[in-house]
């Protein structure tokens, strides 16, 4: 039962005051129709669904790929195994497996794609990351280039792709070691850059640590930091800063 | 000798081309127009200009002001002392200072304030790093809608307020201790959220770092996070969103 | 308007139903009734409110003071400096204080108590915090047992008190330094252990992380732990127990 | 020759007073009946033994199991790996096990359960550390409500069963990432709240540190915290605190 | 009433077997003359008593050396202030103190000094916890040999004092920084070796964390370590070690 | 050529003085004698050699383990797998391994064994490491009085054990997971007691850092700490101390 | 297109001013010709090119050594392992492999070796990442003098060695477990001492920090650090600082 | 007596062979004339002496530099207090001091300077630690060049000044906040790079920890790294290279 019925019933005296204020009360959020709680996943409505696969098992990760199939949306299954991919892939033969992102995606319709995102690596090892930030951009909608490879230890190749990177909307940098590219392109650009520390390096690096604490302690403005390799928060991230550029809200 | 006159005397056969060759690769490089380097400063230009104050000398402070100050540009003077805003104002009377946010500011013509940033805390304690969101925001240009004291522990507070909180282009979420409040809001809007850990706290709270974990870890899609108590950080990144929203371009 | 207006005027036909359905979405949660969500806050009910003292100003914490006394409902301040005390005291002369838990009090009437909890302390150094938990217990309406100084340097203190503190309905052991306290109780009563680390030590103490970690990895069964030098919440959490065992539910 | 046999000799003059307070002095503590002790033990009696699994060998661990078989008594196994539970069931065909929560169990009478514990996940990667909670629970007799999958990140999903978890006696709430379920929980009940951090996580997550810390520092009152994974453990005192609201004394 | 009393009573049946199983069970420990229990009081015992006076107030640590001054015992005092020491000796001229190792000693009767314990320190910064190392293991009967300055940036030193420093009993080898000395004094000399790391340095020092690492990781053999700055540790378990080696059983 | 040499062939004016001085300032160290450089492998001999058999390949361990066996002396292998004793032993039938302790041993002539070490553990897991130090100990020629699993959480059973315990010269205690039992002996004897933390435990454990914290910031006197799970240091230190007590110096 | 054609367009008026200014402005730096941004290249020219090998593909590691093997290259690839060599030599039998150093070389013409680098270890686990840079230091032309195993645990070993470390123009000191050995060596010469903290080690080593930290801390003056493990940085510094001690410039 | 007249006696029979085999084991090992043992003191002979004021008292320091004046050498003074220098400069009216970098001087001959370092920072705040730089590489006789202000948040600043910098021996590059500098200048440089994190910064910069890192875990080599805020270490280490560069061995 809907409000709407709830308080006609009320009107027509078939349900009493009281009653009407006990259910009230009781429904669950959600039936009293907050739609801003759900708002988050409005985004991903029309261009598919999420599906976080790493530590899923087989039959679980199957029989969610197989209900989204049955619904006809895009599905985009991040942080998954090639075991998993084959485990899917032989019974829904439309999955697509990108083993350097580690992306399962089922794609029905293509999403138009607007504005764009610049997706930067320090590194070649880091590119995995930039993968799963690119294609997530790409999966929501968003137009991505990439240019991967302009760590600062050779600044130089940064400099000769900055005309093309100060065009998009906003700029994902990913950075594992010393993690100083962040800083060096916002020093360079007025728009919003968004770092990515990774995983990559050894010894006192920490696992990324070190790459964060250097994200989070930059001199340069318009930096902010997401999880260690967390590609997907940043390429979900970079969409929505890249639609409101785009004065996109066809949600 | 800029560009232009070189290639002019090239041309002219005032100079030989071996010799413009090597004063080519010898120019600094803003010389050679990379416009682009400089962007991030024009931000701020028809807005004014930003000091930090903190550790400056007061005669180093007094002589930066001024410079600005004959120049009658707006300037920003943030983490700045009480006593350091006496030695200023005793001599430039025009100086204010909010002694919440530390902020010292020379107005000579109020910026027009496009957008809307929305600026929450989790608590009263957060509310002078979220000063620093704020006014840095409205300095630059920024509506502001400051929502105080909404943190998780009464999470009711909150949700009387998401409905405003939801039409803001981007939300500035500060927050100390535990640092839920990004998280929870990220989880009800389809804007960006930029986390703002404070510093408030005590024990296992270690300045601040048991709410900046709390913010890179968030299972909530769209957050990003800046240094622990970088109000002006979260303020000109939310700026950059804010213009790009409006597209804006004034620049 | 609360929500049975609202429903009596849909039902006698001065409000239509869209207008009522818009109504009920826009009201704050409170409104709405959801008793539960501010539970919490009847826990201190019939007993006074809380204020936490540290970082407030000393206009701001005399208001607030000021502003229960009218109300006349008992209130405890917590992490209150001298300083501050004198200021409040000035104007509310009925205010006492506790140098050594830094606790402001105004009793108006005195709490009924009930059930017991026990308060332990390893060494002298952590009473301040131990008296913390002890004076919250008490003006939430518990008895409480002090124990003080029976750490495991010299265990047979301990024992001798063993008799005692296994009658008790719950224990908050504080300890510094090594925080061997709880452990060793937990291994000796059938009681719910509340374990309190606090910041006394030095050197490889780290402010408290030692004794934290010590006592988040005890074997014994039984213990759970608060932040370092969180007294009050010890005390709330204790109040708690204390009331389930004795059956009270005078909320 | 236990106390009485000893005082008899003395009042018989079969043993003088200088040997008997030797004796005395000599007896192991447990022989001098501290029957408090072994309180802690006695919590489990009449519902069984318990047995940590994990490391020991195989051929152990059957023996530990086959010696309380012949005693008839429950036994409860955590952290056993499925060739532990292959290895026992083997000999001992009585054996059960879960591999969600990696518990083996023989349950020879299920105990009678009392009162409620609600436990409660963000995710569903939590469930296998929440499943140690509610099997431990209820193997010493709770009853257990499971409410999973409610993290803050969808918060509407939580509140729909907040009526439902304010019923229980205690509530123990399982979450890693960014660990903001149990003050959000907190908040909303005036019941103790027992916070379990997960490792559930990647990144500057540091296997739970990031959950621990957030749980620690929580604004809400009436939390404590327990190790990370520490599912038993919490199940233990979500039971102790289940009895002292039950009234239980059955011991 | 102490054991023996009560046995004679037992035998003479003025009280009956079973009132004296109770009290038996009920006795504090220490009355039940489980005298290992405070054995470690014993060392002191005919040396005098120790005060840790960190952290006391005034009037409290005064009371605690009056008391003392009344048994006319020989007491120690550490972590004193110039301010303590001021206010105790207005009243008990008999103090001394010494500024550098920060101890307030009252000396009633040298105490008779056996075998030796070799002091040694990095660096002069290091000298004031060796003089709390050297001063606690005097007062407790110790002789000592002080070879300061002796760190392994100019090792040589070191070496023209390795004839005097093997003849002692055990050595402390007092060290901040980079903590290398216990690890070079072991590899040289077949007696135990007491590290204790200080917190003199900067940086990365992080207050001893760096020495405290150092020291634990040596790969001499024959080396262990005390917490960060603890003089009175060390100079405490020193004496252990010399009173074995000297057969000392005086107690 | 030696010195004597030397200074024969000065005398004799074989050498004149300048090349003799020469020849002194160049010779390597120990051909100068200096007897206390090499005084710590003093204490093995007698006793026989120690190898570090972790991270040695197969064929450089068996070679290491042929050339003592040529000496004829006993030798310790700690740390080594079952796979390089099945190696060695092929070659070596002689040699023994336990697999508990990882350790391989060959025996030509069983030491004598003199005084007594207490080797205690928290609980059964601590027992490899233990034993470690136990045979490291036995090795070197120490009487061993094994006293396992009487961890904190169950303190009775280690009362029942204290009076054998302090029979011993020293206490080596190896504990794991809070690490607190260290502490509660040191404060019931007034031996040098030997803290040996292991990695033993979970979660927040952290591979045993809170068990050496715990062990560092211990109250009780007399404790000295070695690195974590560091058996053959503590049995190594503990031999030490037992000579010292037994006036052994039979090297 | 270079700058020379373009200045001979402008000055033959083929092409005009401010059409070649914006072709200077947009072209990629390195067309610039800024020498300097690629001189660290340069270091490496006339010795081979550099590999890090970890992390890479088979096949793609196999298409980067065929590319250099083309341009008849020397070629040094690190942290290769051996299933990669076997991967590379199928292809390319000219490959050699170092299993200890894990180093794959491909060796044209020998470069002529200048100059002296003494690489030292504190013992024999130290071994691989000595090896690193020894044969990285060879690789680039410098003579390398190997000391290895002369930890100060043992502290005469490495006294014997002093007189041909001191002729080396620097020394690169190799150690894990407490890193004591650059500190010790620094102190005895007056030549610029690099320090390589190893991860060998265990318990609170934390793979190679300790050894790191100790580095960092070290009192004696001429140190400095690079990462943990990183043979290749330290071989690469080392021969920088070698090539201009022996006024090397033939770059 | 030194070796010559041992010697000398030995060969006219005033002193038999065993005593002066005795002597000479005996003796100090600086006596022996091992040489390089001092070396590193050699390295400032000619240029003066070097005292670590901080932490030294009035009384104490100003007698070492008496002692030091009457020697008539040139003395540097690092870590001074302006408070220290008042009390010096009362007695010894040519000292002087400069309150930037805390230095105190006295100069009796300017030593005559060679080859070049470049002293590099990434803000104005690493001033003080930078100038700690130069003049303890002016003071031992290097020329220096002062490249302040040049971070990479504006990283045009940098390259108009990379011709200059490029010229010098070796670089010191001084940053706080993130610490990329020196990686980007190793990159465009082929001469040693030591890298000088400073505790500039705020929130996660933890004290100059996330330069350290960064610079530890540059991509670019020719890096190596020297303890936070140790400007005099980089000084003298950077002389030590400058030296070795222009072949300067007048010692």
């Amino acid at each position: 039962m809907d409000i709407q019925e709830l308080l006609r019933k009320v009107k027509s005296d078939e349900m009493d005051i009281a009653a009407a204020e006990n259910m009230l009360k009781k429904l669950p959020y959600e039936d009293l129709g907050f739609a801003k709680l759900d708002h988050h996943r409005k985004l991903r409505s029309g261009f598919g669904e999420v599906i976080y696969c790493s530590g899923k098992s087989d039959e679980h990760l199957l029989m969610i790929f197989q209900s989204f199939m049955e619904k006809g949306v895009n599905v985009l299954g991040t942080r998954a195994s090639m075991a998993q991919y084959k485990f899917v892939s032989a019974v829904i033969p439309e999955a697509e497996y990108d083993p350097m992102s580690r992306i399962i995606k089922i794609i029905h319709s293509e999403p138009e794609k607007i504005g764009c995102i610049a997706v930067c690596t320090g590194g070649t090892s880091d590119i995995p990351v930039a993968e799963e930030v690119a294609q997530t951009a790409e999966f929501f909608g968003s137009n991505v280039l990439r240019v991967f490879d302009v760590g600062v230890a050779g600044i130089h190749r940064l400099f000769s792709k900055m005309d093309v990177i100060s065009q998009a909307n906003c700029i994902v940098a990913v950075a594992g070691m010393e993690g100083a590219l962040p800083g060096v392109i916002a020093g360079m650009v007025d728009k919003p850059v968004i770092a990515v520390p990774t995983s990559v390096g050894y010894g006192s690096n920490f696992q990324g640590l070190s790459a964060l604490l250097t994200m989070l302690n930059s001199c340069a403005e318009g930096i902010s930091v997401v999880n260690i390799d967390n590609g997907f928060g940043a390429g979900y991230l970079g969409t929505q800063i890249n639609r409101l550029a785009e004065g996109y809200n066809g949600r």
